[in-house]
């Protein structure tokens, strides 16, 4: 019998995470101060961050950061997390490509976001932090989140985008049985979110109008702090976990990723995977490549621009260095809630400008088919989001096929669908739009929020 | 750091699955015609059941029963299953017992099941048949049953009680999926259904009514094959991988448990876990105590009486030796549908008979209010069927506590409860009603199903 699964033991769970900053050739650029546009220290970013947290986001020295020990020993209540070779989907495709995903569906909360909220809960505990307030799209952050301050014992609000929180009212109910406070965003709660309620009361919300509020909250409460499940670089840190185990189980399998791919929102599961990897492409010129799969409905790293922008839609972030569509962008509902935001990383945003890696963007009925066909033969319903990252594979099995190829191919599978059965309802009843956003609409917001290449 | 999670490699998985019958003193007693009352033989039970489950339900004789090779290969899509040190909840409980759970929830379908399915399946394929029908109750089994039939290429047809078909849509979307039919029971499409809906049109089906059903659906469908998920003699042999792989954890831990826990429908997850453990009770005199968690709703272990009964409602079925509250027993509309079955299976009422085996109830509050202390503390929202196991294990964890007993318990964490949201929601409000059933009504079902001691 072919192994399945490659499980590495408790003691191989990675002690450091990987920081890529360090091994760039040409680092990501600092974030800026709107008005000065003078490059940030982590000095200015403390009254929102957690320290720790702010120097890791502009640490480009250290190639290796220590993971804590009370970190580590929540990592171990799920990881390491399997290695999974998709013989049932390779079948199914009659590819000769051999198909590799990372199981991070089994994480208790069903996605990767897990790996960062502890970490974060951890730093803002030992800083003596009370309350943290974020965001979150899909609910799958709000859901870790809720859980990693249950267990430090650290007050969680959450704003939870509102077309989310009518679509997945069960994210909802797990973010409340951890005993976290779940509001619907863009909310009354917040100036940022009466004023576009004001301008558009029928708003269904947006990661980047859900970020205003939740830093809005956090920059007026004594006691809190703001965090965040992706896009930035200290949160791609913590997200190395995956890629650092990948690499060992890799070795395991005898193998060695040609392609390696993960769905793309704010970049976090997508670093998380490949960096660990990417490393070996800047220090050693291995050929690998990195594609990130993006939806057609949010396409800022296929049809977005490179610049300056804000990370939130009221504009109280540093500016950051982005693929943006404009931090105005109001994204299509679809069911991916957490691929629904404007911009990527500054990491990955520096990383697509020196043809490190490339970006594919997907339709959402392509992305449901690939997840279905991928539950028949796998067994595993995927998270909207990873139904991406599926279907980009699919697409490279099948280029593999066609060229008589038999490259290998890992990709990231960041989450579980079980809590999304609504969307995978609307996909079979033949409900669902693909919502790719036209130029003209990209052009617009990108005018309107003041972009230019 | 300590272990937390006890894996073991793929080739470690059972190679055979350990048939208690053949080390039972006193042996289940044998399914009678209900006519007749005639024991029956496995050919008797061919014309519904595949004829290797058949002759699996009636072995006495072989200990160790061989897995197929194509089982094992779809069985390393997700075991071993991790043993797990439940630090959280022994630290929250402050107790000084060892807390031990078998995290079968981290199986792709979300619980125990799978393990019986596939086997059910495989065997299906394997004597030509193209059709199968099921029962399913809060929906644990029929996703699994959908899935496998899936992969071995079946058709495959559920009856879904009403109760939770309604409570409970994302399961079922789940096996849609999977491209199985599901039918809300009692329906008009059986005669068995038209009956019961024609004497209570209000009727929000039970177990024993959809099992009905789908016997006679198979009966009467060229190719077709009834599978059950429970109560059966062969469905607790697939399942006792769980309590031979549990057995080597427990050994890598360095311990054994003095108490074995786990929730009690059917028998199914219970058996599975305990059998292999109870091997030793029965041939070395271990003095391990075993504990079987049902709900106060539905108390067939505790309150029910021992005899010959229908395995559904509306008498199909043979008659089997149980623990029953009669056939006709209409159990409360409680979350945990997958306990809401009126009687045991003959191994465990023989067991129980023995002495060798106990029983307690829950309360449904007393269930919730666990899962909730659990999933704070260990990071998993159990399935609330399973809710029960660990209202039972804090139970014996707080006894130890007063004690000052150093006990070592292990339970069965049969399935998670992420698909079960809307309890929890309930539950968080305050809407659920503990429902447990009155001495009276328990003696007016037996009365009606014909049932004396």
């Amino acid at each position: 019998m072919n192994t399945k699964r490659f499980i590495l033991p408790e003691n191989e769970i990675p002690r450091e995470w990987y920081n890529i900053q360090a091994d760039m050739v040409n680092k990501p650029l600092p974030p800026i101060h709107p008005a000065t546009r003078q490059p940030l220290k982590a000095e200015d970013l403390y009254p929102i961050f957690c320290k720790a947290c702010a120097d890791q986001e502009l640490n480009r020295s250290d190639r290796f950061i220590p993971i804590p020990d009370e970190v580590l020993e929540k990592y171990s209540y799920y990881r390491c997390t399997p290695l999974v070779r998709a013989y049932g989907l390779e079948k199914a495709l009659d590819t000769p490509a051999h198909i590799y995903f990372k199981n991070e569906s089994v994480n208790p909360l069903g996605s990767h976001k897990l790996n960062s909220a502890i970490a974060q809960a951890y730093y803002a505990k030992q800083e003596g932090v009370t309350n943290l307030t974020t965001e979150t799209g899909a609910g799958q952050w709000g859901a870790a989140m809720s859980y990693a301050c249950k267990i430090f014992g650290i007050e969680a609000a959450v704003y939870m985008v509102k077309i989310s929180y009518e679509q997945k009212p069960y994210r909802r109910s797990i973010m409340q049985t951890f005993g976290a406070q779940v509001t619907p965003s863009p909310s009354m709660s917040t100036k940022a979110g009466r004023k576009i309620l004001t301008e558009n009361p029928m708003h269904q919300g947006s990661l980047g109008t859900a970020i205003s509020e939740a830093v809005e909250l956090a920059m007026n409460t004594p006691g809190c702090k703001y965090v965040l499940g992706s896009v930035l670089n200290h949160v791609c840190l913590h997200q190395t976990v995956i890629g650092l185990e990948a690499e060992k189980q890799m070795e395991m399998a005898g193998e060695y990723p040609d392609t390696v791919i993960a769905c793309f929102g704010g970049g976090s599961n997508f670093c998380g995977l490949a960096m660990p990897f990417m490393r070996h492409k800047i220090l050693e010129g291995r050929k690998t490549r990195f594609i990130a799969a993006e939806p057609a409905s949010c396409p800022k790293l296929t049809k977005g621009v490179f610049g300056y922008d804000f990370g939130d839609e009221a504009g109280y972030t540093p500016l950051l260095a982005m693929f943006t569509l404009g931090h105005t962008f109001r994204p299509a509902n679809i069911h991916a809630g957490g691929l629904r935001y404007h911009g990527s990383g500054s990491i990955v945003a520096q990383l697509l400008r020196d043809g490190l890696m490339e970006a594919v963007d997907i339709k959402q009925n392509d992305s449901f088919k690939a997840g279905v066909l991928f539950a028949q033969t796998e067994g595993i319903i995927p998270a909207p989001e990873s139904c991406h990252a599926i279907a980009a594979t699919i697409n490279e099995a099948l280029r593999c096929k066609e060229a008589g190829e038999s490259k290998t191919i890992l990709f990231n599978l960041s989450g579980h669908g079980l809590v999304d059965m609504s969307a995978y309802n609307s996909y079979l009843a033949g409900d669902l739009v693909d919502a790719a956003v036209p130029d003209a609409d990209i052009a617009r917001y990108l005018k309107e929020s003041g972009i230019t290449e």
